[in-house]
Order: C-alpha cells, then structure tokens, then sequence
C-alpha cells in the first residue's frame, strides 16, 4: 500500500467534529466519501478508504493545519491522475476541491516517507484560540472563528497565570476524565497575546502548544484564563488548580468556535518510525485518542454561549 | 438635532444589501431599527431614526470600514446613557451590541464635527476584492469573503492592465447604466497584488479607490481583469474597453461576496461642509445614489459562480 499525506483546513461550524459517526456529517466522513470517488475504490472491489488523523477536533473546532494519512492501493493512486498529464498529487488535490463542500480543503497529498504516521508520528500539536473583547475592533467576518466576550479582558494577568502551567505535569484538572487513560502532558507553549498588525490585530490569542492534549483540554486552560482576565479570579488560580488536580467544579469550558487547530509537527524523516513506536508505548496505558467517542451534538453552539461541552 | 457618526462593518452575506427594502433584511434596516429602540424615538413621539451611507452597497457585498450618519434629538442621545457613568457614545455602542444580530457591529458612536454628512462630505472609497486561485492556501474559515475560483491568476498581467484605467475618465464600460447619471470618476488607486503575508497571504487581492464608483463598477473592474489574468483578454483589453465607451456584452461582473468596502476618507473638519456642497453640485445630474434601486436577491450567490446581478 502508498500511504498518503493529507495536509487540510476546514470550517467546524457545520461539522459534528472530525471522527466519523453514524448519521452525522463529520469531517472524517466528507473526505472518506470524496476519496472513495476519485480512487474508484469500490469498483476495484477494495475497501473504502480510511483516514488516520494527528488531531481529532471536537464539534464545532477549526483546522488550518490538520495531517492525516490513508493507506491506498498503488494501482489505485497511479490512476488518479487519469488522462491527464498532472502527477496524482495535483490530480488529487484538484478532483477533492471539485467534490469536497466548501468548508473543507486539502492543499496537499503526498506520498508519505517510511515510517510516517500522521497520528503517532507528531510530536507536537498547536491550537489558537481568539477572543474579542471590543466591539470596536469587532469583525463580523471573523465571527465563526473568534469568540466574541463581553468583559474587556486584563492580557498581562492571564499570560503570568499561564506560564506557572508550563512543563511536564498532570493535567488531570483540565481533562474530561477517561477510564484508564493518563492526563500527563508536556505543556510547551501557553502564551495570552493582543497582536498590534497581523490576521489576528486587536483580538486577545491564545497559543497553545504541547506533545498532546487530552480530551477538551484547550478549552478548559482557556476557561480558566478568561475568570482571571475578568478578574473572577486571582492570576495564581491556574497554578492552585493544577496542583489540586481536581476540575474544577465551576471550571467553564470555553465554546468551541474560538478554537482553532493550527500546526501539527513531525519529527525528521529519520526518527518518524522510533517516534511512533515511541508515542505508541506511551500511550499503552492511554487509549484517550484510540476509542471511540459518544456521539457529539450536531447543533452548533451559539457565539458567546459558555456551553457544557467539551473538545480539545 | 445632534448628528452622530457611526463607524460600522458587517457581513453582507445574509442581507439584501445596504438600503432598507420592504420585507427584505437589510443591513440598514436591522441598525435602524435598534438605534429606534435604544433612543427611544417612538415613546417621544419621534420619527423614527434615518441613516445617511457612505456606500450603498450591493446584496452580499461586505463592509469593514463604512460610516453613516444619523441625526438624533439631544435630549434623547444624552438619555441612551441611562443610570450608567458612560457617556452616551459608550453607551449606544454597548446596547447596539446587544441588540444587533452579529453579523453588524456598530464600532463607534460620535457627535458629528460641523458640516459634517456620511455621503456627501466623503472624498473617496476604497474596495478590496479577495481571490483564492489555489487550493493549496485556501483558507475555508474565510470563504465568505474571498471568491475561489479555478484557474490560476496572471497577477502581473491583471495589474499591468489596471494602470492603464486610473486617473479622471468616463467609466460608463463597467457602469450599469442609468438614465440620467453621469458615469465620470476618479480612478485613484487600482491595483493587483498578491500578499505574501499579513492578513491576506497568498491570496490575488485587488484594491480599488476612487472618488466614488457607479454602479457595479468595482464589480465590473475586477470581472474585467480576471479574464486578462486568466490569459482570456490581452493586458490591453481593460484599455479597450475604457475607450471604446461600451459595456463590454460578455463582460463578467464577479460575484459579490469578494468584495468588501474598506475604508471611506473625510476631509478635515474645516472642509466638511464645503466638500459636501461640492459633491451635491457635481451630482446634480447624477442621482445614482439617491434613487431608490429595484429590489435585490436577498439569496447570496454559490461561491464560484458568476452571476449577472451587479453592485459596487
């Protein structure tokens, strides 16, 4: 089999998160059906094909830098290219942005080197989240994709909370408790920014960064940030939450439109096969990612509803 | 009556356009209706709030950076402050952002300098049409102001041709004509770039400032310039076209969720009156604005599609 490299954005909005679930339109399940079309799979009487994903966003989260992978048959991706005089890289890329609905594109697909796996392989994902907390620098535009907050929020006091959260500790705090599954994580980035230029000018950005996240862990660490940034609490809360290493009770789990998944990064070709092989025993103990999920609600939430519901 | 400015942008994806039409979702319509609520005009006995638009833009167009005025009763705008310590300024832009759906944000609220009119004392417009010619940097969290289209953009060629149109001209080629009105403007900026970074990356992005536009100018200026981008049309065509006083019969008018009306430019304050008196003379015979328009789709085009409906 090839196995193939899919680098991909789309718009959560619509979606009932990345993994496939019956009756519910998921990303995962738009791009296996439009792969199943260009590769002619169930003509050449094989298998539909099935996606491996780094990051599987919750309902209603984003991805601009979204990897995974998919095992093809070689006569099968050969083919794609049909008649024309296109590699079957471009002529994939091009047949899925004729077939795919418009919240969802791949930009890339490549043959992927040995050893690579899109899910075990990254050594570490980065997600945004952006909140408005100004009407007058409010984009309407952009308001799929930033949460719009009515207090004004202090910065300098939610970036001081942050960074006490940096480094190797259990997260237990802001995970979703799962049976038998470790919240340990290596928290590399948590930094609160109000961008002077740029795409994100004016909003206040979390960047967030670690080897893996657990289930509804962004959205729980930005939560938290935004009680300090109103001020509801003091900037050590954070840290006090961590250690206490119980959720907190009245712990608000931010909605999902502000969230953002935006890189997922591999390690050199060389160390792509230890590195999974690596992730894989790690996680023995920790099949967060591996089961499957109850089914997430469809309905997106409405901007600036503090919702129940949870996602990376 | 206190004249009070307001600075506002919004999504033109779900209203008919900017001018209060009857059963139809206008964007003047739903800001009109809340200033009525917010001051209060019905239980004085008032006529109802009235905006005067910089731009009247087109169904699906978008504005970032549009002004209106309003002329309100003093003693209700010192009211909207109600029991808060806010001014009154502060205070009609918090309730407008409770009241206004979320695809309009009124920014700011101010007392108008003397001579002032959102129209009238305008010297110019600038419009900004967005592009994606590649899936490889599509991006689907903004593809509600960006056209995709499918065959990759000859930028330099676009911007060569779009020289050729500035300065003072009769633009009636890329004016839908109207009986009565004069088609002559100042081309000031035209230009074709594409970004390799800040907000628009990647993207072909045409900015366009004049004087002010007739009708489906810009819209007209850019469907023009694709088919010169695209190698259809000679970088000349654009030229031609100009000269020959005709509106070019295969002539495209590029759908409108491209465009987006940035930033409109006032003189200073000493000049407002004058200005607007210059303007209203130049457009004695010129009633383009001022007349009231036919009743537009309020069902946003497909992205991709060209569509023969026009605006700015």
């Amino acid at each position: 089999m090839t196995r193939i490299r899919l680098d991909l954005s789309y718009d959560g909005t619509s979606f009932a998160g990345w993994a496939r679930q019956p009756g519910l339109r998921t990303v995962q399940g738009a791009i296996e059906d439009a792969l199943e079309v260009v590769l002619r799979t169930q003509r050449a009487g094989l298998a539909s094909p099935r996606l491996t994903v780094a990051g599987r966003t919750d309902a209603g989260v984003h991805a601009r830098g979204q990897v995974a992978h998919v095992d093809v048959d070689p006569a099968l991706w050969e083919a794609v290219r049909g008649r024309s005089d296109r590699g079957p890289q471009e002529a994939l890329v091009s047949r899925l942005a004729g077939l795919l609905p418009p919240d969802v594109v791949v930009h890339r697909a490549t043959p992927a080197p040995v050893g690579f796996d899109a899910r075990f392989s990254a050594v570490r994902r980065r997600y945004v989240y952006r909140v408005s907390d100004d009407p007058r620098t409010r984009d309407p535009l952009r308001r799929s994709h930033v949460l719009w907050q009515r207090r004004a929020l202090d910065v300098d006091a939610m970036q001081a909370g942050a960074q006490a959260l940096l480094g190797r500790h259990d997260f237990s705090a802001f995970c979703k408790p799962r049976e038998g599954a470790t919240t340990i994580r290596t928290l590399e980035i948590f930094d609160w920014e109000r961008p002077s230029s740029g795409p994100d000018a004016a909003l206040v950005v979390a960047h967030v960064q670690a080897d893996a996240f657990c289930h509804s862990m962004v959205r729980a660490l930005v939560g938290a940030s935004l009680a300090v940034g109103e001020g509801r609490r003091s900037v050590d809360w954070l840290a006090d939450l961590l250690v206490g290493r119980l959720r907190d009770p009245a712990g608000a789990v931010v909605p999902a439109h502000g969230l953002t998944l935006e890189e997922v990064t591999y390690p050199p070709d060389d160390q792509l096969a230890s590195r999974a092989a690596q992730t894989r025993a790690l996680r023995s103990h920790d099949e967060v990612d591996a089961l499957p999920r109850p089914a997430a609600s469809s309905r997106p939430e409405p901007p600036g509803a503090v919702a129940p519901g949870a996602t990376r």
